[in-house]
């Protein structure tokens, strides 16, 4: 049996874990034989140390085996998933799973909830009156022989060694770094059994990762990973410099996801969900290529056939698919406040995190697990970078039910815009392909 | 009130913490509030990005705050301790408590046990009948002002938050960390009440550090943190590739103590004792120069006076100092191993560790602090290294009063040895002062 404290000072010298070590590690700290404060000082080595290719492929290995993992051979078409590391008014997830889905590849997405600026898509879908986020493992399946997509929520039993070394991630300090976010990711992805995975890697001032050259990293990890556990993954690395599309906030959130079903979503957002579509289409070879991808795809958002299956996913977990025509039976904000602009000119830059900070200290996100969100409020963009507004027009409102917080909210979505005399040059949205 | 999360990171991304910061995360660990798996994770970072000066000094304080200091105001003698960074065969704190004393200086010494494969000096005393190591602070003050000197164990009460720190240390790989281990000796010191301190740091394959550039910023570490908090501190660099003097166990380093504090010791031990007096007596004040604290050392050691103040102290804690003339009132080995020479040639190297591991095996030692040890075995050196041996020429003697583990201890002592055709070159002992 290795001695753990030998492993730590290994990690600690730059040396290499053999692979057997790897995987009694990630049983003894599940099974309680590594403790907490172990296993930390660990964590905090592989910050500095990183882990190479094979005690990633193993760690990652480790934390698959250490639950259950998805049978999806009963379902026929060819499954695919797409993972955002999360961005500000990133809803994308909403437009995929339906979109691909009506294309004919089916999407498992098992999601977890919403933590810090950041909303999570399951806190989004529980605005629909009766939308249920738990399924057991036999309505996972059943919804994507029916339906071809299920957006729900993670069950305990897959990766549960990510869930605790991602609890103790959290409280320690240990969180930022690249192998170990990658391993998260994939045990996770791979334990819900899908065959492909397209990867949304944000960067900038809303993202998790601040520079590309972190965000490039981060994705040829976990396509390193993909390649040694025979997975496709393909990753875009995007820009989230300011929030995608203009809502922010949970049934907010829900209208503009349906509205882009529709087509009439917001710009930036349509195209970055035909193009993260396109990929899982091509990946889930529903396509013989990557331009056929995005004909299929741009053709079944506008056919509405993308909307129907969102709705048709949506009645089959419990929601009621009429609130998302009838925005009035979502939940409303009771309040409105504007915020507006101090100068003509333009806006030079709208910092997401900001106005992701601010949407949740009016209740939309949650600082701790425990936290309650209020599914009503958040924010609407009046205005994205690069436009022009006069001295008074308004940026954005802020939509609320108490009054608690909202001061200090505007003062800080006030922070979030700034407005100059020059142009700013135009940004990129999709800035890189990773694989 | 700080975020630990925030601290831990701070720390990891190469930032310094304030001091109040570190004043509240010590307080906060004692207290509860910073948990196990959150300090070990500070501790692996500071590892690896280091502690400053001022970093250094404020975690110091904070662990001298966490308990009581002992108030040595009412002592008129100048008080001086020594530190020994420990190696095998090292019974130099024996030797220079009642030397320094002899010579009109006050010597706290206030120890822990041993653990790993040196010996601890507490546990080396305790091998005297009688003799009591636990003295509360009034009679650790009554004996300084009366006899000069006390060598017993440091209370529970002094630097609580340094114990608490090392035993998490301990298990999570973080105890070879400079800064670490330089605040949590200096805390010890300062909280013991002593105004001076002399540091004996230990090189080579029988010390924990392993290499001179690590001893020498250890020992200017300490320095610097002694220099920031009134203390005065001088260092020795000394070799520890071969054990000290020739005996190796608890009973049998009271017996070579004793014979070198009455002049017929190994020259190696009688040497550095020496050499570490007079630094003490000098910082003490007891000699106007260095060159007159060696004369003042020699003499008290040559006219008896050391030897009369160590049987006075031993007394003072209930010890039967006629036991140090008559060996044969300390508890006795039952069995002998001779260890011979397979050829004839130079002993070029005695490794250290071996010997204080084979030491350990037979009894000498503890692995785990609940291991009782047997005071009356261990190991005689015959040789030293650069002397002539012939083949069948006794290196060692091992004794021991069980025969459980002697086969394997034997085999690692002749291990230890390397007899050479060539005579090594002849190492210094003391190789470098720092300060």
């Amino acid at each position: 049996m290795p001695d753990i404290v030998d492993l730590i000072r290994a990690k600690r010298d730059g040396g290499r874990l053999a692979e057997a070590d790897i995987e009694w590690l990630i049983g003894a700290y599940t099974g309680g034989v590594v403790a907490d404060e172990q296993m930390s000082a660990l964590l905090m080595a592989v910050f500095f140390r990183g882990l190479d290719p094979g005690e990633l492929r193993a760690w990652t290995a480790a934390m698959i085996s250490s639950g259950e993992r998805l049978d999806l051979s009963s379902v026929a078409a060819p499954t695919v998933d797409k993972h955002s590391t999360g961005g500000v008014g990133d809803k994308v997830s909403l437009i995929l799973a339906p979109l691909v889905a009506s294309c004919g590849a089916a999407v498992p997405q098992l999601s977890g909830r919403g933590l810090g600026h950041t909303g999570g898509t399951l806190d989004k879908l529980e605005s629909i009156p009766g939308w249920q986020a738990s399924l057991d493992n036999a309505a996972i399946v059943a919804q994507l022989r029916q339906a071809g997509c299920v957006i729900c929520a993670a069950g305990a039993g897959l990766a549960p060694a990510d869930r605790r070394l991602y609890a103790l991630r959290d409280v320690t300090g240990t969180v930022e770094s690249i192998p170990l976010i990658a391993s998260s990711i994939m045990s996770k992805k791979i334990a819900e059994g899908t065959a492909a995975l397209v990867l949304d890697v944000k960067v900038g001032s809303g993202a998790f990762m601040k520079k590309q050259v972190d965000a490039r990293r981060l994705a040829e990890t976990m396509r390193g990973i993909g390649r040694r556990m025979d997975k496709k993954v393909q990753a875009l690395i995007t820009d989230m410099n300011q929030p995608l599309g203009y809502a922010v906030g949970n049934a907010l959130e829900i209208m503009e996801a349906s509205q882009t079903l529709q087509n009439v979503g917001p710009a930036d957002l349509t195209k970055l969900s035909l193009e993260l579509a396109a990929r899982m289409i091509f990946l889930g070879k529903k396509a013989a290529s990557l331009e056929e991808a995005r004909r299929t795809a741009e053709k079944h958002l506008v056919d509405g056939s993308a909307y129907r299956k969102f709705k048709e996913a949506v009645t089959a977990q419990g929601g009621n698919a009429q609130a998302l025509d009838k925005f009035e039976l979502l939940p409303n904000a009771t309040g409105m406040r504007e915020i507006t602009s101090p100068r003509a000119g333009y806006v030079a830059a709208i910092d997401a995190e900001d106005i992701g900070t601010a949407s949740n200290m009016i209740g939309a996100g949650r600082d701790k697990k425990e936290d309650s969100i209020d599914p009503a409020v958040g924010i609407i963009l009046e205005v994205k970078a690069g436009e022009k507004v006069d001295a008074g027009s308004v940026l954005c409102r802020i939509y609320y039910t108490k009054e608690d917080r909202v001061e200090e909210a505007a003062d800080m979505v006030e922070d979030a815009f700034r407005v100059s005399g020059q142009k700013p040059d135009e940004r990129e949205l999709i800035l890189e392909v990773v694989g």
